[in-house]
Protein backbone atom coordinates (compact mmCIF):
# COMPACT_ATOMS: atom_id res chain seq x y z
CA UNK A 1 0.00 0.00 0.00
CA UNK A 2 1.53 3.39 -1.12
CA UNK A 3 -0.13 6.68 0.00
CA UNK A 4 0.77 10.32 -0.39
CA UNK A 5 1.49 11.97 3.17
CA UNK A 6 -1.48 14.80 2.80
CA UNK A 7 -3.16 12.35 5.08
CA UNK A 8 -4.85 13.57 8.28
CA UNK A 9 -4.39 11.79 11.54
CA UNK A 10 -7.63 11.26 11.96
CA UNK A 11 -8.04 9.73 8.79
CA UNK A 12 -6.38 6.81 9.34
CA UNK A 13 -8.95 4.28 10.37
CA UNK A 14 -11.42 5.60 7.50
CA UNK A 15 -8.33 5.78 4.91
CA UNK A 16 -8.25 1.66 5.49
CA UNK A 17 -11.64 1.41 5.13
CA UNK A 18 -11.97 3.46 1.57
CA UNK A 19 -13.92 6.63 3.89
CA UNK A 20 -13.01 9.94 4.47
CA UNK A 21 -10.69 10.97 2.14
CA UNK A 22 -13.25 12.39 -0.33
CA UNK A 23 -12.71 16.16 0.75
CA UNK A 24 -9.21 15.79 0.43
CA UNK A 25 -9.36 14.36 -2.40
CA UNK A 26 -12.08 16.99 -3.95
CA UNK A 27 -9.57 19.73 -2.27
CA UNK A 28 -6.49 18.71 -4.30
CA UNK A 29 -8.00 18.18 -7.61
CA UNK A 30 -10.07 21.16 -7.13
CA UNK A 31 -6.68 23.34 -6.49
CA UNK A 32 -4.66 21.48 -9.39
CA UNK A 33 -7.12 23.17 -11.63
CA UNK A 34 -7.20 26.17 -10.43
CA UNK A 35 -3.32 25.67 -10.42
CA UNK A 36 -3.89 24.91 -14.18
CA UNK A 37 -6.03 27.50 -14.59
CA UNK A 38 -3.66 30.50 -13.58
CA UNK A 39 -6.58 31.48 -10.52
CA UNK A 40 -5.00 30.49 -7.60
CA UNK A 41 -2.01 28.77 -6.03
CA UNK A 42 -2.93 26.78 -3.23
CA UNK A 43 -1.06 23.74 -2.12
CA UNK A 44 -2.19 20.87 0.83
CA UNK A 45 0.62 21.14 3.64
CA UNK A 46 2.45 17.67 4.15
CA UNK A 47 1.65 16.03 6.81
CA UNK A 48 4.15 16.69 10.19
CA UNK A 49 5.90 13.78 11.07
CA UNK A 50 9.40 13.26 13.57
CA UNK A 51 12.10 10.97 11.86
CA UNK A 52 14.30 8.60 14.17
CA UNK A 53 15.43 6.29 11.66
CA UNK A 54 16.83 6.82 8.32
CA UNK A 55 18.89 3.97 6.59
CA UNK A 56 21.48 5.71 4.22
CA UNK A 57 22.32 3.37 1.12
CA UNK A 58 23.48 5.93 -1.51
CA UNK A 59 22.46 10.03 -2.06
CA UNK A 60 19.54 9.09 -3.79
CA UNK A 61 18.59 5.94 -1.71
CA UNK A 62 17.32 7.10 1.34
CA UNK A 63 14.74 5.24 3.37
CA UNK A 64 12.85 6.72 6.61
CA UNK A 65 12.51 3.17 8.24
CA UNK A 66 11.46 5.16 11.53
CA UNK A 67 9.00 7.97 11.85
CA UNK A 68 6.32 9.50 14.17
CA UNK A 69 2.61 11.67 12.98
CA UNK A 70 3.19 15.50 14.89
CA UNK A 71 0.07 17.32 15.81
CA UNK A 72 0.05 19.97 13.27
CA UNK A 73 0.13 23.72 14.46
CA UNK A 74 -1.23 25.17 11.74
CA UNK A 75 -4.02 24.22 8.88
CA UNK A 76 -4.33 22.05 6.35
CA UNK A 77 -3.95 24.02 3.08
CA UNK A 78 -2.33 27.71 2.59
CA UNK A 79 -1.93 30.15 -0.83
CA UNK A 80 -2.20 32.76 -2.49
CA UNK A 81 -5.24 34.04 -3.91
CA UNK A 82 -5.67 37.58 -5.66
CA UNK A 83 -2.65 38.53 -4.48
CA UNK A 84 -4.18 37.78 -0.55
CA UNK A 85 -2.93 35.14 1.40
CA UNK A 86 -5.30 32.23 1.96
CA UNK A 87 -5.48 29.91 4.81
CA UNK A 88 -8.29 27.32 5.77
CA UNK A 89 -8.60 23.43 7.24
CA UNK A 90 -10.68 20.79 6.32
CA UNK A 91 -13.04 18.43 7.76
CA UNK A 92 -15.36 15.61 7.06
CA UNK A 93 -17.66 14.39 10.27
CA UNK A 94 -20.24 11.48 10.00
CA UNK A 95 -22.50 13.15 12.15
CA UNK A 96 -25.46 14.66 10.27
CA UNK A 97 -26.83 17.31 12.70
CA UNK A 98 -23.70 18.72 13.74
CA UNK A 99 -20.01 19.42 13.41
CA UNK A 100 -17.63 18.44 16.77
CA UNK A 101 -15.49 21.17 17.34
CA UNK A 102 -13.43 18.42 19.29
CA UNK A 103 -11.96 17.76 15.26
CA UNK A 104 -10.31 21.41 15.18
CA UNK A 105 -7.38 21.77 17.49
CA UNK A 106 -7.39 24.99 19.73
CA UNK A 107 -3.67 25.99 18.39
CA UNK A 108 -5.62 25.69 14.83
CA UNK A 109 -8.74 27.78 16.22
CA UNK A 110 -5.69 30.56 17.36
CA UNK A 111 -3.76 30.00 13.75
CA UNK A 112 -6.44 30.96 12.25
CA UNK A 113 -7.77 34.28 14.15
CA UNK A 114 -4.01 35.28 14.13
CA UNK A 115 -4.33 35.29 9.67
CA UNK A 116 -7.51 37.23 9.70
CA UNK A 117 -5.99 39.20 12.27
CA UNK A 118 -2.88 39.76 9.93
CA UNK A 119 -5.38 40.58 6.65
CA UNK A 120 -5.37 37.07 5.78
CA UNK A 121 -8.33 35.11 4.45
CA UNK A 122 -8.99 32.50 6.84
CA UNK A 123 -12.18 29.69 7.03
CA UNK A 124 -13.30 26.08 7.69
CA UNK A 125 -14.46 23.40 4.73
CA UNK A 126 -16.55 21.11 6.48
CA UNK A 127 -18.39 18.06 4.96
CA UNK A 128 -21.16 16.22 6.18
CA UNK A 129 -20.47 12.73 4.73
CA UNK A 130 -23.03 11.20 5.40
CA UNK A 131 -25.72 13.94 3.95
CA UNK A 132 -23.08 14.51 1.33
CA UNK A 133 -23.18 18.36 1.82
CA UNK A 134 -19.79 20.52 1.91
CA UNK A 135 -20.26 24.16 3.63
CA UNK A 136 -17.47 27.15 3.93
CA UNK A 137 -17.34 28.68 7.20
CA UNK A 138 -15.17 31.87 7.72
CA UNK A 139 -12.76 32.43 10.65
CA UNK A 140 -15.23 35.11 11.89
CA UNK A 141 -18.24 32.95 11.86
CA UNK A 142 -16.27 30.17 13.38
CA UNK A 143 -14.58 32.76 16.23
CA UNK A 144 -17.98 33.71 16.89
CA UNK A 145 -19.45 30.73 17.63
CA UNK A 146 -16.82 29.78 19.67
CA UNK A 147 -16.82 32.92 21.95
CA UNK A 148 -20.34 32.91 22.32
CA UNK A 149 -21.27 29.39 22.95
CA UNK A 150 -20.83 27.52 25.02
CA UNK A 151 -21.69 24.31 22.82
CA UNK A 152 -19.16 21.70 21.87
CA UNK A 153 -20.57 21.11 18.32
CA UNK A 154 -22.07 23.69 15.59
CA UNK A 155 -24.77 22.57 14.54
CA UNK A 156 -25.45 22.80 10.67
CA UNK A 157 -28.15 25.23 10.60
CA UNK A 158 -25.76 27.17 12.20
CA UNK A 159 -23.59 26.34 8.75
CA UNK A 160 -26.72 27.34 6.75
CA UNK A 161 -27.53 30.39 8.28
CA UNK A 162 -24.01 31.26 8.43
CA UNK A 163 -21.80 30.57 6.18
CA UNK A 164 -22.26 29.32 2.30
CA UNK A 165 -23.24 25.67 0.92
CA UNK A 166 -20.43 24.53 -1.47
CA UNK A 167 -21.74 23.05 -4.46
CA UNK A 168 -20.12 19.70 -6.46
CA UNK A 169 -19.11 20.31 -9.78
CA UNK A 170 -17.00 18.73 -12.40
CA UNK A 171 -13.96 20.86 -12.84
CA UNK A 172 -13.43 22.31 -9.90
CA UNK A 173 -14.65 19.71 -7.79
CA UNK A 174 -15.31 22.39 -4.96
CA UNK A 175 -15.26 25.44 -6.02
CA UNK A 176 -14.96 27.47 -3.07
CA UNK A 177 -13.26 30.32 -4.57
CA UNK A 178 -16.08 31.61 -5.90
CA UNK A 179 -17.43 31.86 -2.08
CA UNK A 180 -14.41 33.50 -1.27
CA UNK A 181 -15.18 36.70 -4.13
CA UNK A 182 -18.84 36.68 -2.32
CA UNK A 183 -16.89 37.12 1.37
CA UNK A 184 -14.63 39.80 -0.50
CA UNK A 185 -17.28 41.30 -2.51
CA UNK A 186 -16.20 40.34 -5.26
CA UNK A 187 -18.86 39.00 -7.77
CA UNK A 188 -18.24 36.92 -10.96
CA UNK A 189 -21.21 36.77 -12.24
CA UNK B 1 19.06 10.34 16.29
CA UNK B 2 15.84 11.74 16.61
CA UNK B 3 15.33 14.88 13.96
CA UNK B 4 12.77 17.57 13.24
CA UNK B 5 11.73 17.10 9.20
CA UNK B 6 12.20 20.29 8.42
CA UNK B 7 15.31 19.42 6.41
CA UNK B 8 16.16 20.01 3.03
CA UNK B 9 17.53 16.21 0.88
CA UNK B 10 20.84 18.08 0.22
CA UNK B 11 21.59 18.87 4.12
CA UNK B 12 21.98 14.97 4.83
CA UNK B 13 25.36 14.84 4.78
CA UNK B 14 25.67 17.88 6.65
CA UNK B 15 23.80 16.88 8.98
CA UNK B 16 25.96 14.45 10.11
CA UNK B 17 28.80 16.12 10.17
CA UNK B 18 26.77 19.06 12.07
CA UNK B 19 27.42 21.48 9.54
CA UNK B 20 24.76 23.11 7.24
CA UNK B 21 21.83 23.59 9.58
CA UNK B 22 23.00 26.80 10.44
CA UNK B 23 20.57 28.97 8.30
CA UNK B 24 17.63 26.79 8.41
CA UNK B 25 18.00 27.04 12.68
CA UNK B 26 18.33 30.83 12.10
CA UNK B 27 15.57 31.15 9.91
CA UNK B 28 13.24 28.87 12.37
CA UNK B 29 14.40 31.07 15.21
CA UNK B 30 13.72 34.07 13.32
CA UNK B 31 10.15 33.56 12.26
CA UNK B 32 9.35 32.29 15.79
CA UNK B 33 10.54 35.89 17.23
CA UNK B 34 8.32 37.51 14.37
CA UNK B 35 5.54 34.80 15.66
CA UNK B 36 6.29 35.97 18.85
CA UNK B 37 6.53 39.70 18.48
CA UNK B 38 2.93 39.40 16.01
CA UNK B 39 4.81 40.79 12.82
CA UNK B 40 4.25 37.97 10.65
CA UNK B 41 3.31 34.57 10.60
CA UNK B 42 5.51 32.63 8.42
CA UNK B 43 6.49 28.59 8.44
CA UNK B 44 8.71 26.22 7.15
CA UNK B 45 7.34 24.10 5.47
CA UNK B 46 7.15 19.87 5.96
CA UNK B 47 9.43 17.38 4.24
CA UNK B 48 7.59 15.96 1.57
CA UNK B 49 7.58 12.35 2.23
CA UNK B 50 5.13 9.46 0.58
CA UNK B 51 4.76 7.00 3.34
CA UNK B 52 4.70 3.15 2.48
CA UNK B 53 4.13 1.48 5.83
CA UNK B 54 2.78 2.44 8.99
CA UNK B 55 2.22 0.24 12.36
CA UNK B 56 -0.82 0.62 14.32
CA UNK B 57 -0.56 -0.50 17.22
CA UNK B 58 -3.17 1.91 18.46
CA UNK B 59 -4.73 4.93 17.13
CA UNK B 60 -2.11 7.10 19.29
CA UNK B 61 0.72 5.05 18.84
CA UNK B 62 1.12 4.79 15.01
CA UNK B 63 4.51 4.09 13.83
CA UNK B 64 6.43 4.79 10.38
CA UNK B 65 7.97 2.06 9.24
CA UNK B 66 8.93 2.83 5.56
CA UNK B 67 8.94 5.87 3.80
CA UNK B 68 10.84 8.35 1.34
CA UNK B 69 11.70 11.74 0.20
CA UNK B 70 9.92 13.43 -2.42
CA UNK B 71 11.60 16.33 -4.03
CA UNK B 72 9.43 19.61 -3.55
CA UNK B 73 7.48 20.96 -5.95
CA UNK B 74 7.09 24.29 -4.16
CA UNK B 75 9.41 26.57 -1.78
CA UNK B 76 10.93 25.97 1.93
CA UNK B 77 8.76 28.90 3.30
CA UNK B 78 5.45 30.86 3.23
CA UNK B 79 3.00 32.95 5.29
CA UNK B 80 1.67 36.15 5.50
CA UNK B 81 3.25 39.38 6.26
CA UNK B 82 1.85 42.86 6.31
CA UNK B 83 -1.49 41.43 4.86
CA UNK B 84 0.50 40.04 1.55
CA UNK B 85 1.27 35.96 0.72
CA UNK B 86 5.34 35.34 1.60
CA UNK B 87 6.70 32.15 -0.16
CA UNK B 88 10.74 31.97 -0.34
CA UNK B 89 13.99 28.77 -0.78
CA UNK B 90 16.86 29.15 1.78
CA UNK B 91 19.54 27.62 0.82
CA UNK B 92 23.13 27.25 1.81
CA UNK B 93 26.37 26.54 -0.28
CA UNK B 94 30.33 26.40 0.73
CA UNK B 95 31.14 27.60 -2.54
CA UNK B 96 32.50 31.34 -2.13
CA UNK B 97 32.31 32.80 -4.78
CA UNK B 98 29.19 31.92 -6.71
CA UNK B 99 25.66 29.75 -5.88
CA UNK B 100 24.85 27.13 -7.90
CA UNK B 101 21.87 26.96 -9.39
CA UNK B 102 21.60 23.17 -9.35
CA UNK B 103 20.55 23.80 -5.76
CA UNK B 104 17.28 25.48 -7.15
CA UNK B 105 14.85 22.67 -8.56
CA UNK B 106 13.48 24.33 -11.96
CA UNK B 107 10.13 23.72 -10.49
CA UNK B 108 10.98 25.65 -7.56
CA UNK B 109 11.75 28.70 -9.77
CA UNK B 110 8.45 28.50 -11.55
CA UNK B 111 6.65 28.53 -8.42
CA UNK B 112 8.41 31.55 -7.32
CA UNK B 113 8.03 33.54 -10.89
CA UNK B 114 3.87 32.24 -10.36
CA UNK B 115 3.93 33.35 -6.78
CA UNK B 116 4.99 37.15 -7.90
CA UNK B 117 2.90 36.81 -10.51
CA UNK B 118 0.14 36.50 -8.33
CA UNK B 119 1.06 39.16 -6.41
CA UNK B 120 2.95 37.75 -3.71
CA UNK B 121 6.37 38.08 -2.51
CA UNK B 122 8.81 35.57 -3.27
CA UNK B 123 12.46 35.67 -3.13
CA UNK B 124 15.26 33.39 -1.99
CA UNK B 125 17.85 33.51 1.40
CA UNK B 126 21.54 32.38 -0.16
CA UNK B 127 24.33 31.66 2.89
CA UNK B 128 27.68 31.62 1.37
CA UNK B 129 28.27 29.83 4.74
CA UNK B 130 32.12 29.96 4.17
CA UNK B 131 32.44 33.18 4.48
CA UNK B 132 29.27 33.68 6.53
CA UNK B 133 27.24 35.98 4.38
CA UNK B 134 23.56 35.97 3.96
CA UNK B 135 21.57 37.73 1.13
CA UNK B 136 18.26 38.31 0.02
CA UNK B 137 17.45 38.36 -3.92
CA UNK B 138 14.06 39.21 -4.91
CA UNK B 139 12.23 36.37 -7.46
CA UNK B 140 12.52 39.26 -10.09
CA UNK B 141 16.10 39.38 -9.65
CA UNK B 142 17.01 35.60 -9.64
CA UNK B 143 14.72 34.99 -12.82
CA UNK B 144 16.85 38.24 -14.70
CA UNK B 145 19.20 36.45 -14.07
CA UNK B 146 18.08 33.21 -15.24
CA UNK B 147 16.49 34.82 -18.34
CA UNK B 148 20.08 37.06 -19.60
CA UNK B 149 22.78 34.51 -18.41
CA UNK B 150 24.02 31.39 -20.11
CA UNK B 151 26.03 30.53 -16.63
CA UNK B 152 25.60 27.87 -14.25
CA UNK B 153 25.76 29.76 -10.94
CA UNK B 154 25.35 33.12 -9.70
CA UNK B 155 28.16 35.30 -8.85
CA UNK B 156 28.34 36.58 -5.12
CA UNK B 157 28.68 40.21 -7.15
CA UNK B 158 25.19 39.82 -8.68
CA UNK B 159 23.57 39.26 -4.82
CA UNK B 160 25.68 42.34 -3.82
CA UNK B 161 24.69 44.14 -7.14
CA UNK B 162 20.91 43.49 -7.17
CA UNK B 163 20.19 41.99 -3.86
CA UNK B 164 20.57 42.50 -0.33
CA UNK B 165 23.25 41.38 2.81
CA UNK B 166 21.06 40.24 6.06
CA UNK B 167 22.69 41.38 8.54
CA UNK B 168 22.93 38.51 11.63
CA UNK B 169 21.29 40.13 14.66
CA UNK B 170 20.75 38.81 18.01
CA UNK B 171 16.93 39.14 17.70
CA UNK B 172 15.80 38.40 15.28
CA UNK B 173 18.32 36.24 13.62
CA UNK B 174 17.93 37.06 10.48
CA UNK B 175 15.66 39.96 9.73
CA UNK B 176 15.11 39.54 6.33
CA UNK B 177 11.61 41.04 7.09
CA UNK B 178 13.40 44.51 6.81
CA UNK B 179 14.27 44.18 3.07
CA UNK B 180 11.22 43.17 2.08
CA UNK B 181 9.85 46.43 3.92
CA UNK B 182 12.61 48.29 1.87
CA UNK B 183 11.72 46.13 -1.41
CA UNK B 184 7.89 47.18 -0.78
CA UNK B 185 8.97 51.15 0.24
CA UNK B 186 7.90 50.87 3.54
CA UNK B 187 10.87 52.76 5.70
CA UNK B 188 10.65 51.58 9.39
CA UNK B 189 13.74 54.10 10.14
Amino acid sequence: MNYQTGIKRDNYNYLYSNRGMGLENDLNSSNKYYLETDRAIIYKKHTPITINRVDYKSRNDEVIKEAHFKIPSTTDYNGIYKGKYIDFEAKETQNKTSFPLSNIHNHQIIHLKNITKHGGIGFIIVRFSTINETYYLSSQMLLQFIEQESRKSIPIEYFKKNGYLIKDSLRPRLNYLDIVDKELGDNNE
